[in-house]
């Protein structure tokens, strides 16, 4: 063999040696994914995003994908003729609309299935209603009825432990059920982080359009690496974090307190961001743990 | 107590008594409904048919239910300002229809969920894309190419198997994939006489809009209770069925001889008609059987 | 169909339906049956509780006979020419009283096995001897020895889990040994109530030959329908209570308080009460439940 | 330690480790023990067969006792008043005989379950009718209608399956049920043949009042220790069986047809046969074994 | 059969059924075996001694064996030219000696291993490193460093109950790593009484070059048949126990205040002892037990 | 993040995602490592393997290692004065030697369960002795007897299947038994042969001091990549392959004939040769296959 070729495979090898103790680390463990923003409307992205987690599967791990459909949604909203509503940031949230956006949640939701089936992964689409899995209660937006919004009260994790030991990867679309068994449109973040915590997921990752968290988001050099929970809780108070971080960031801490060992906020936009967190000594994105937890993660 | 009371509870006693037999009999069988026509239409049916499919589930037996979605999928073509095409009574299906028809089966097929949800059984809606369910071929239509129409070439049936021994109620829409992972429509009664043959059903039962097999269409005396497979192989051939009864009467046929015992058409307009012919001496619609079958059945 | 068909069979139809929230409350749950009195004796009524047992075990409950076999044994004492002798109202039991006792009682257990067999369901008779299910202290009568007469101390539930385990419904006659393994005849009132206790029955059901508990036994018109057990108590403290119903009354307050969920006292001479109280809206005889327990129940 | 404790205790360990071939040799194995004649009566050799079994079962050992009550139903049908009537040897047993016999057969194998249980292992005592076991045809004699006396045509061992893996000793009566669940009495050799049979048993031994097969039954010295399955059937042929000799030898040769390993005439009337046939290297009384077994067995 | 045989082996079966009541009270049980000493080196004791504790595993118990092999380590350190070095009565153990010391014990395992095999048992031989199964830390003795010679920190059982689950007899010989996995000797009683504490053993038995505990060691009257923990620590106290007692007694102590039941010192010189202390009802050597443990034991 | 780093992590993204067909492909397959030659004496080397057959562990296959001790055997033979002995090229192996080589190969066991123990991982060392695993004849060289080396004649897998299924990772060194019980070398490369056939490996590694098969061993240039068995048999036959090649390409075509899907001659002294060989697009050394396989497995 040529020495060229050589030196390149033998750094494959290394790559994969490198892997080891992740592998051993996550072996069994629950991963929640919450899929969402630009991984999900570029294609590559997407398919790159299907491979690390049918991956993780493969190597033992076992992933819960989350999946939202924001965009996808307003455009059939359209489609139809009825025009979108928000308030405070909130999609109004009708019957007539409920009816498209749990078309289009579905549409998504079989859509992904397909992708890990035709990597040879058994793939199962649910939304929170199959099983019970997600009730809720309505949501208010500053007192205001914003229609089928739901908080997630009550996470009935059975159908997601029964699927696990199967051997399915669960892929959950964030609609649920209120005590009347109305349907409820559910934010695709928060849905994510109930079930992690219903699991008691080692690891939470969320794949946003964002670095990570930034100490001075005007600073693209203040991105915070390993960000314990009370940092978080102090940056939060100190007004640090504003926007659609705020929420996300709620959820995060959220998450660590209920017995979520680490939480990543991941840029989506890199190609297989989530298999370099998770299998290489190099941490995208910020990760969000408890401040006892020693720091030995990426040293 | 009085009399008039006593009388009433008493022919109360004698229906459940009437049902011990039957009960008996297909405790921990499979069986497969296919859910479609007026049946799914009228709110009051609608509710009949899942209390009677929520019943069989909660005296033992093994329902599993496969539903279409035809005017709903229409109109929703129609919302969106297409236009229907069918090509010898077959939807033409290009990308666009077949992306429609996927979510409103979606829709529907976590309606159905819903509704078992709320009568305390564990539902679970997937479609035949899940655990790769359902592999298809292009169906064409006298050699011409209709779309993502697609004939079943083969089933998997492992997460059928693993869903009803986890205690769920597996609901299924006819949505299936070909050998490179494209999505295609399936014909809802096709779908459950596939489904009702790979898992070896002991019943499979058509809810439809007529009364049964007629020997004399116009002649309603002639309604056959019980017909045995070369019978009904003879009508065929005489020239006795047509229309829309052609195709199911030989999918009945095709069940009986792949291992399904017993292939009920009933009348889906008649409230609880599930019910009816499972659990009472009355038999309703239809039963299409094998030809050795010894005839006791509502004797 | 003819309209005076519809009619009756659109009747069976809703007191199948009638039935869902009973099947599916009970679902899995244990129910010890006390069966004695007239319901023994008389051949229609016998049929009609092994029906009702046979059904409830085969929608899904878990249903254990316990039975007594009163009469019968005066008669073969008296067939080999012994006199029966009672003491306070209990048989005094000599080692030859005890024998045949036994062997009647054993008579009388494979009797009700014969028939559930003939129903299609697994039985298996058992006295408290086998896998040493009742253990007994002596019982004494004012403080005189009445012979094999035994108070159960210790009930070992394991033959009863490994039986209902395997599917089997079983009958158990009250029998039990001492801790020198000698022979002793039991109440069969007290076996039910202890062996209800020890598997933590969902519902203990006498079967009597009274209508239930009366607030004035001679007013036919104060029958009560449900009597929480601090009512029960009072009752007794009142002294309206009296003669066999007093140590019933006992066993049922034993029960309840013992994590029992409710204890019936059914009219055994109404054909299928059994099956009438469980599964339709109407109660027979007198339901004693918890003081928190709210009163949905026939509601 | 003394000379004379020390050899004594030495063997005693001889003794012990004699018997490891044998139990290694019959690990998990079922053996059926048909029960009956002397060694039912006198109270010593009924407790030394006891504690036989016992030992077997915890050794590791799956036995399963058939036993008889000849003597005692003929007293029990003299208490009552009746006269016992014999038809060709076969008790004949109309319906108030069969209600004796099988109260009588009922008593003993409670008496049996009592004794096992008093040496801490777990018995269960059935009769044919438990479970559907034992399912019979009238037997005639000569053509003779005798009333309830039964031949086995079928087995269901499920029952006894369920109760060897819940690791019960079961102890079986020989009553069974025609077609129309009538009652009938078996003969114990019988019974115990078609169990063993279903069962597939390794071993069959009949404990009898005779020493054996002999060759010459006038002459002792001729009594054969192991005899191939075709010469006994030549000892048939030849005339040299007779007597309750002749349907017994029949009964073993069925059984080592059918897949029983090894079947044994032991003479019950000595202490601790079984044992001593099964865990020493001295065979007692006589062994039927297949044509091609080699005979290394107790060389 | 003549009278001298049949006495013989009536005998035989009274030593049988004497071992009775100790197999049930031990069924299922784990007992630990430390093997050593003269019982090592003799090859007909070698043979007993596996004799023994097959019998026990096919009898149902679930013995664990663990032997040290310390004539033949010195023979071989010898015999590759080096010196062995003792240090307060520990053997210096520099790398080459630990080298030689693994070497030696493996060879003795597998010789154990072979000899059970022969007799029919699956046996499977490990050391301390296998599974994790012992964790060292350096032993010093009086501060002095003595090379690789460990204390037992922890022990991870989960690989002795994989084996006796899967009905393996495990043989384990006394080596184990420390936390940076470099190999260690471990005094095979400290071994043994680590792995008996850990696995919850009903009985730990060292076989020894001893009779037992004496009062008075010159006085051979005054061995000690049955040894209340409490009077053993005063026997220590009083200064009784000296030499290689000591540090024995200690780990008898040590184990009997962890859970284990009963602790055995006996004389691996005499044949068979194991069997002779479990089976028989006479004690071999010296019980150690609770205080509290009622003493029916061999009454 | 700077480009170039962005770079490096995507190329490391990229060799995990290459390895992704390859786990899947071969998940929960048996894989057979025979482990020898120069990288079992570099240090080096030996940690590499471990961490190969580690992760091979961890992403999910079921690596067995089976490995010799070659040299160091000799070198223990010399230490004790000896001197070894070689027929034909077989070591002469009488009792002391055998004993030596046994001793040998239990350290080097014990080093490889350390070393993987320190990774995290579960292993266990065991011998062919252990479960009776390896059972052997006498193996002649040309007629001649060299003592106790021995013929792989019978593998009972049992032990492999149950320490596979408690997931441990087996280390298995090449000795085993006679009929009698005696202890055999055997030579490795025999050993996984046969392991492999016996649990139908998917794959069999030889990790060898060569690069692989050569049609023309002075040609470096023509190294076979794939080598359909027919092409083997042929280069035999035509007498291409000589020396220590000739036993090894034997034993893979055996392997293949009997089951294995495909057998692979490594270069041991690449560091990480078997993950590259299983986990990446470029082959290592020579694959031996059936000849119906198709080719796309590199392609």
């Amino acid at each position: 063999m040529e020495e060229k070729n050589m030196k390149e495979i033998m750094e494959k090898a290394e790559v994969l040696i490198e892997a080891l103790p992740y592998i051993q680390r996550f072996n069994r463990k629950i991963i929640v994914v919450k899929y969402g923003g630009s991984a999900m409307v570029d294609e590559e992205l997407k398919k790159n995003v299907i491979q690390d987690v049918t991956l993780l599967k493969l190597v033992g791990f076992k992933p819960i994908i989350v999946h939202g459909g924001g965009k996808e949604i307003s455009k059939w909203v359209g489609k139809v003729g009825m025009e979108p509503e928000f308030v405070n940031g909130l999609r109004k949230t009708d019957a007539a609309t409920m009816e498209i956006a749990e078309m289009v949640l579905g549409k998504v939701n079989k859509s992904l299935v397909q992708m890990v089936e035709s990597l040879g992964v058994n793939a199962i689409g649910i939304s929170g209603k199959d099983g019970g899995l997600l009730k809720v209660d309505k949501k208010l937006s500053n007192g205001q009825d914003i229609g089928f919004v739901g908080d997630v009260k009550e996470v009935n994790p059975k159908i997601l432990y029964d699927l696990l030991e199967k051997d399915f990867l669960p892929i959950v679309c964030p609609v649920g059920m209120d005590d009347e068994f109305n349907t409820y449109n559910i934010n695709a973040d928060d849905a994510a982080c109930a079930i992690a915590r219903a699991v008691k997921a080692e690891k939470l990752a969320f794949l946003t359009d964002i670095e990570g968290v930034y100490k001075d988001p005007e600073d693209k050099d203040t991105l915070i690496s390993e960000l314990p929970v009370s940092d978080a809780r102090k940056l939060i108070e100190d007004g640090y974090i504003g926007g659609g971080m705020l929420p996300k960031l709620n959820n995060c801490i959220d998450a660590i307190e209920n017995g979520v060992s680490r939480v990543h906020i991941l840029d989506g936009r890199i190609a297989h961001c989530l298999l370099l967190e998770i299998f290489t000594n190099r941490g995208i994105g910020t990760a969000i743990l408890g401040d006892k937890e020693t720091k030995f993660y990426h040293e």
